[in-house]
């Protein structure tokens, strides 16, 4: 399917990574988290060009040919149809250095979050022990903050409503947009995923409190 | 079990439909969506004819001696008893031009919902970005309805209630029963669970927001 | 650790009788219905007499070792210790001279569903399709109850405050004890099984409606 | 990666516990315990050492790597870093003489509940049955206390305000840390393992019960 293009070759460690998307990606089907296949997922890899998960597939069936590479600029450098929210990816890789996996997915939990907390603009997490999971996290006595933006179909409109929100200081390294779903990055897949399950797990204790 | 009965046999490609369809079945069972052997599924043959899950099996162990046929108006051409359902698959293939897999399940989600919003008439479902997983839809900011109608033992009955109700515009491809659950459907079986995973999804958020 | 006793033989139906309840324990032990060694299950063998779950075993992970024979009465006629509550099950056979197989689990939602039914003395069903699934039930359009009753560490007296509720018209093959559990039985393992896997849904659906 | 170090082997009873304790490691992963690498396990051995989860591992994929020794005092005796709360488990093993296994997880349940019932400074369980889980427990109609302390980044001053809530009568054989999570304790994996279980069980229906 895929023509012999000239797509630059992944590292040893790229291909490690995108081990660990796949079976990120089938793990966290399993758990409900991309119903219809809902949900996508991104790696830099070590030349700066981006795989990302491609349109409309099932992502608890995850392989290798799920995935295609993207400039990081976001422009396709194979042929294929990357999942329509690229750009807010290709957004969390330019604003935030360190990021090298985004995990995006829509869990029942996320979303009722996201709808009762947007005109909030923000869920506000204090002392729990968990938010040690967040990288550079070592005093629980914190407040955190989880940006929470209105949807839009329009991707470059969401991508700058989202803009200010990225990188503030008390900002955990995920976002929520109504009625969609949850954003989470780090520094390797498996920080992506602590920061997600970290996330959930938070968001999950919340709504228990707000109901 | 079964007579040598002249039924026709089946094409390559519905062999690969009923192979889906049981996966499905045993998904969903695993979800616990189809307790005490409730639920029931079937496809449209490439013939036209429709193949059906038998009464009273556990659809958590569905094999192909669970399914048999019946002609495009629902009389059994195989020895045996459909679902005490098949009409209201019928109804749908009649109506539905493109339907050509049926899904009927008994989560306690959709039973509880169908319950509370019997006497509205339908569930509202209004800017979820998951709305866009049902074919056809690509703007997320539209408001789409679930109908929700009374249930009855007597299936000719209630597929009269159900039928205007049926390819309304704004309307998604599934219904409730109350006290009952729900059906969905779709072009094919990989479409029809998708729909019914995403009404899953949908009706979840629905109810945590009305308690 | 047997003792050579002369216990009768299983027939060749016992025996498959002796697996599928075993299974049956697996299964509801995954779904996390015995939490901490908690529940108990017996079947009616060929000769009258009464294959019981020993006290304290994991049932998730019960196998043949993990039951014993009791006589008709409930006396041991195998070395070991029976369940505490084997009383219980014996009144069930005495009363019910068709149940050939006794389920008892300690599922969080018919615990919770025990306590607040309580002062009710009941729980009631009313319009639910799933209530087909009880053998006998043929038209959805009635009211049954689940008989509740207090707890009692006496069996004894526990027992005589089940006895007038047990085989009553319209009460379903099952009952809570409060801040205990649910019992459930049937012509066979696999009747007892969609039985009780019916109550935990109905007892849910009623949960959500009496928050 | 271990150095030569002349850590005292362990005997083939310590040994088959710490194969007990990663399957109960795994088992709670699985449950969702243990998000985003959070818990603790630890084991008192035959010689009085201490085994225990190193700091910051995946506890779904514990192996006999990911545990390491430490004195009686909780000093290490084996490289590595140990879990930042080793000092509770420590303190657990000094006041409780029979206590051989310590678990210490996250799941939402225990968490949310920690919340909500600091400033009750305990959990009350009344008239359960699963009560009888606990060792030593015969009598079903006592009232319980499971006691909640404030959380504490200082992990001796965390101890300190824990230290007069342990071994009271009518108190059970674990603890909640508000915004963090739940403890268990017991003479065997086993027993810590189903007391772990019950806490869950009760704290679930408790949570019910107070919305």
């Amino acid at each position: 399917m895929h023509s012999p293009a000239p797509t630059p070759a992944m590292t040893v460690d790229d291909q490690q990574r995108a081990e660990a998307l796949i079976e990120c990606a089938r793990d966290f089907g399993q758990r409900g988290w991309t119903p219809a296949t809902s949900g996508n997922y991104s790696l830099r890899l070590d030349d700066g060009s981006i795989l990302i998960t491609r349109s409309g597939t099932d992502k608890r069936k995850l392989d290798l040919d799920g995935l295609m590479r993207l400039d990081p600029a976001g422009r396709p450098i194979e042929p294929g149809r990357a999942s329509a929210e690229a750009g807010l990816h290709v957004q969390i890789y330019l604003r935030c250095a360190q990021a090298r996996a985004v995990l995006h997915v829509h869990s029942p939990i996320a979303t009722v979050a996201s709808r009762r907390f947007e005109a909030h603009g923000a869920m506000r997490f204090v002392n729990y022990e968990l938010l040690k999971a967040f990288e550079g996290v070592s005093d629980h006595d914190l407040e955190f903050e989880l940006p929470v933006v209105g949807n839009d179909q329009n991707i470059d409109r969401l991508a700058a409503s989202i803009e200010p929100r990225l990188g503030q200081a008390g900002t955990l390294p995920g976002y929520l947009i109504a009625g969609h779903g949850v954003y989470a990055w780090g520094r390797s897949v498996d920080d992506a995923a602590r920061h997600l399950e970290a996330l959930d797990f938070l968001i999950q204790c919340e709504l228990s409190d707000n109901r």
